[in-house]
């Protein structure tokens, strides 16, 4: 067990702030809520969006880059989604510092005349745009994602899961008929899940939201839902259909193939830097990170092993081979050659950061030409021929990540449950968590009053599954189908 | 000439907002100041962007992310630096909106303890930050660089040449000695050059800044300078040696290997969607955009010709052929096989677009198995036999993207002139503008009576060339090197 990692068993919460410690990924900065996000954190979200950013491509869609600032007027335009983000904006009032005696301060003839907010989301700021791109049907589908930063005023946050300022995508696509959107609102789902599982192997759950959970403007809002070890939800996706609210909120219309002026059909989705929260508490033991290898910004790593100066050289040298063999086969591997650490430490320490292989090289090594290879997630440990080891490596890389896969699905599987009464449901939420599925009568009420008594909410209504109706496990109503319960973060 | 697109020798200003609407590179938004990119600028900035990273992973950085906000007592922290960025920032004061009867207003109780900054740039949050992260000689050098949206609040905006958001990279090392980040800061000039030339083909004169004209808080600014085609020049990217300036403000300190604590050294240094702008100016014509091979969005249009109805799937076929054929070549191709618009239409658009290459073929081309090619700078046009279409097109690119800079350079050096009287200066300006030569005596003094009577500032002082000293053309007194004057953007 790692020195400086507080074991799940003892402490959940404290354990996940000493991987993303202990892992180099980010840290708090001095703006309350504010994250930095450190290099490795860096690397790792840049393998996530290059992987997201090619799905989005090959689907059609194009990046673009919209004003970090909104016009406070332009927020109150759809009433339901001002009522979502009115309460945890960031306004910039003035425009100007003036120097005073103890430094500097707000110059008050700054002051601006419209306030801006900085962008919660963008779906105002866009489709005020877009009313300038359409014209006519000619004109649509317009296909459109921004990478960007946003910032929601969060009072209680936590490293990636929960931050005032952060990291996403948003896709916000314009369409000439409603089913053309809600088309393009399950594809983008599919591919949120398929990133998930296939790069994050990370299971998830796909569904709708009831209204209460539903994005703030949205007519229907998908999503994908993962289960972390400790048993509680993380919404780790969402893609919305948003109707014609915002095509009727900033007057976006389009002239159809039949002549006629309609509005425009929208939708949008987004995932954030909070993936990695998901991916750390998917996967992570008590000695560290563990990472998929499809996005691990290392995914091998070499240490030579050395007693003496005389043998130092021949050992980095083969080290070095064996890294440039690696990188030839388009595998990311570094070759750590610090003198001042010792190999444990070197080993702590890229557990600690999740490095899918390790391989270690010694004196004997180079003589026996072998390298010694250590997966991350399981321990197990091979001695490989040394014209074996890029095969080798390249199979266990693709090995690990389908297991990777496979085990995080086991145990969503084992910590999924069905409840047949409320009283089972408590039980099963008190002594195990994880996601429950059971009947609810559809009602706005009855959700309060289960999330009031229990702290679980519905994560959704899943699109696929057992369709059987039932009876609500709390007012006995008709229930059209079980929906997907658990405590969430 | 294009339609759409204001002649150059009728109204240069008018011509570049052409240009940028036409090819549909940006808009204005409604926030004043703020520019929409639009996915044909978003791609050009992606091409030039991925370039440079990989210059700089490729020199040791790594990317991360630090938070936008910035307390503003963190500015004030570094004199200079503070009085250079304090008359342009947006304030962010509150945190909240209410609702009122006509829409929303900002929430008094909101009001936040300290105000924050939206980051005009990035030293002072991230020195805050590197003095947690170094104690010792063994953690330096950090070799950082973060992609980023920054806010400077400007009253008078361009598209891409000056906008109150853009987005850059900013790199910030921290260093050991002062040899090192002085090397530093030269190489990444170097890399701002290197780039310069060799991707947007837009040639560069590099040197140091005066100090009227230091980036707030610098010791020494390193620049590349660039000529625009109406003749005036355009800093096109910044490498700062910042000295120990930073860490002192915010007392970052490190036990060096004689076990003494020093202040770390330190450089900044950054690129930004400013580029764009110079990249229009150095090689657009009164038909549009020319974007050198390397970094367009599209290297290559193929439009299918075709009459009949009869005619369109065999001639689309062919077109898709070529381009599956120049795509595995890594060739950025695409057809255009739009029904509703005219080939000549299309070329026009294209052509406005600057797509490099256009490829036409009609059914004699098919039955002929031919492709007729036009290269957009040039107009040249040849007939290519089908199987010397991917090595032709891909020569040709090669070809363009050298010669364009060939004449950017041509063009640079006819543009620039020596002047060794102060009349004579004043009669070159403004009869021909360009980059002037002339010995300046070295003071401040000087440098704003030139500035306040020609409108010229002095670009740099040029790394290399001519070295002879001699007497200032204004006052007479001693000058150790011509200097390089311009009027700028």
């Amino acid at each position: 067990m790692a020195k400086n990692i507080t074991p799940r068993s003892k402490d959940y919460s404290q354990w996940y702030q000493d991987i993303v410690k202990e892992a180099s990924l980010a840290e708090h900065s001095p703006v309350r809520g504010s994250m930095v996000i450190k290099p490795t954190g860096y690397a790792l979200w840049e393998n996530m969006r290059d992987a997201l950013d090619k799905m989005f491509k090959d689907t059609g869609h194009e990046n673009a880059y919209f004003p970090l600032f909104i016009p406070k007027s332009f927020l109150s335009k759809e009433a339901n989604h001002v009522e979502g983000f009115a309460k945890e904006c960031a306004v910039v009032t003035h425009s100007r510092l003036v120097s005073t005696e103890d430094g500097v301060d707000v110059d008050p003839d700054s002051k601006l005349e419209e306030e801006l907010i900085v962008r919660p989301t963008s779906e105002t700021i866009i489709w005020d745009t877009y009313r300038g791109w359409i014209q006519s049907y000619r004109d649509l589908p317009i296909l459109v994602n921004q990478w960007a930063n946003v910032v929601r005023w969060e009072m209680r946050t936590r490293l990636f899961l929960r931050t005032m300022e952060f990291l996403w995508q948003e896709g916000h696509t314009a369409h000439a008929t409603e089913g053309e959107a809600v088309a393009e609102t399950k594809q983008m789902l599919e591919v949120y899940r398929t990133f998930a599982e296939e790069f994050m192997a990370m299971p998830v759950i796909t569904g709708v939201k009831t209204e209460s959970e539903r994005f703030a403007g949205a007519v229907e809002t998908y999503c994908i839902e993962a289960l972390m070890q400790d048993g509680k939800a993380l919404q780790a996706g969402t893609s919305h259909f948003l109707g014609q609210n915002f095509a009727k909120a900033f007057d976006c219309t389009f002239q159809d193939r039949d002549g006629k002026l309609k509005h425009v059909w929208a939708t949008s989705w987004g995932v954030s830097t909070r993936l990695i929260g998901g991916l750390i508490m998917t996967h992570s033991d008590d000695d560290g990170l563990i990472i998929p290898p499809r996005i691990a910004p290392w995914q091998v790593v070499i240490v030579p092993i050395y007693r003496k100066d005389d043998e130092r050289e021949a050992v980095v040298a083969y080290a070095e081979e064996l890294k440039n063999e690696l990188k030839l086969a388009g595998i990311r591997v570094k070759v750590d050659a610090r003198d001042q650490y010792k190999p444990g430490w070197k080993f702590a320490q890229h557990e600690a950061e999740g490095v899918p292989v390790r391989l270690a090289v010694g004196p004997r090594d180079v003589e026996n030409q072998k390298a010694e290879c250590v997966r991350r997630d399981t321990r197990e440990k091979q001695l490989l021929e040394r014209s074996a080891v890029v095969t080798s490596v390249s199979a266990l890389l693709e090995i690990m990540q389908q297991e990777l896969l496979s085990a995080a699905r086991e145990r969503m599987q084992a910590n999924t449950h069905e409840a047949d009464s409320y009283d089972a449901f408590k039980t099963i939420l008190d002594e195990k968590g994880g996601f429950i599925y059971a009947h609810w009568d559809g009602t706005a009420e009855t959700e309060a009053r289960i999330k009031e008594e229990t702290k679980a909410t519905i994560r959704c209504i899943p699109l696929s599954g057992d369709k059987t109706p039932g009876n609500c496990m709390v007012t006995g109503k008709p229930s059209a189908q079980k929906v997907l319960f658990a405590r969430a973060y």
